[in-house]
């Protein structure tokens, strides 16, 4: 079977630098959005047409940041403590023969801008910035919704949740329109499942923030926020 | 943003070898099952541990039968009368940029065999025999089925369908365990949305038969059946 060349046709601005904090799936965490911006060759507005009548759109894109020389039959899923191995198709994992990953988001706007054409924003987003968008589909609820579906371990633990505790001295470092998107990636326990060090100190990259916290008793507490250079 | 070069990991094997038939989307036809052989690069049992536990699995796929040169910003739809023209990313047309395909599909079972290696039966298939898999990922309930999206032209006559009729004496001619699926093929009513001619005699080329049949006051009649060469 003949190779294909696949041309990214958008990337997506997202408030993750880094891959730590970005929620384990999309639609986990509303408050995330995000912005696709199209490479100019794709950057038509007639291919969008009617897209706003959908409520959800898939995302393939590349895995940018996770491409490897070689592949592995086996990962091992952070959900399972990280010792155990799984077949790779068991998993969404990033490191996978073709390194395509699948999104559900919320469609939210279209916006015409002056400079990058016609742009969406979505909501529920689990990229990391700067993600390439291999291609954008509607969500198609008798196709695709499945709520009888079974799943193994990855439904384990899925309503987990840590309570967040930010003094308000330093919730009032985050701009108010970010402040509920980084409670609640930190209510999703960004930490692998096996570390439970009470003492340890966590960074997520946030929105041009460094975001410093520690986890006890199942409340991620907020000890220091600094901007990022 | 880099070009991404991607190698099909399998085939899956159906009973369409013509487009004609197939159902529009994954899942409409539980009876239609196909059979994932794995490309001898990617054969390896490890790599399926544990996906028996998932009841339903992602294919994304390559459109490989609607590769054009150029791609267009829009589509006309069979569903809304193959008039109306739509942008690509409102649709699921196999004409996109990069023509990648995306089916949910039930997982029946593994089965290890002699000259192939271990290989996935699933059902609810919408491809064309030979289809080259791209990625497989387990269906994940929490983050995939959102039973609330709403759509557009996608969910109208989603729930339109046929009687069919097929006479005892060719009814025989069908295989036994391939009938129930002719029978859902066809009440999914196969004609494009802007043919009704009573007269016109169709053809569904399905399991190595070429099945005519004609469609009239809402029954699909089946009139003949002959063997493909």
């Amino acid at each position: 079977m003949d190779e294909l060349i696949i041309r990214p046709i958008a990337q997506i601005r997202t408030d993750f630098q880094e891959k730590f904090g970005i929620p384990r799936q999309s639609g986990r965490v509303g408050e995330l959005t995000g912005t696709i911006v199209f490479v100019p060759e794709f950057r038509n507005q007639d291919a969008l047409r009617g897209i706003e009548e959908f409520s959800h759109l898939w995302l393939i894109f590349d895995f940018s940041a996770s491409h490897r020389e070689k592949w592995s039959p086996t990962v091992r899923p952070p959900r399972l403590g990280g010792n155990t191995r799984v077949g790779v198709f068991a998993t969404r994992s990033p490191f996978r023969p073709n390194p395509l990953g699948l999104s559900c988001v919320k469609f939210l706007s279209l916006e015409q801008t002056a400079h990058e054409g016609t742009v969406i924003h979505v909501a529920g987003v689990d990229l990391l910035d700067g993600t390439p968008i291999i291609d954008i589909k509607p969500y198609i609820p008798y196709a695709d919704a499945h709520p009888e579906a079974t799943g193994s371990f990855a439904d384990t633990h899925k309503d987990d949740r840590l309570a967040v505790d930010i003094p308000p001295e330093l919730l009032s470092a985050i701009p108010e329109a970010k402040r509920n998107a980084v409670i609640a990636c930190l209510s999703e326990d960004p930490r692998p499942s096996y570390q439970d060090d009470p003492e340890r100190i966590y960074s997520m990259a946030f929105a041009g923030l460094d975001i410093h916290f520690r986890v006890q008793n199942g409340i991620a507490a907020v000890i220091r926020i600094d901007k990022k250079d």
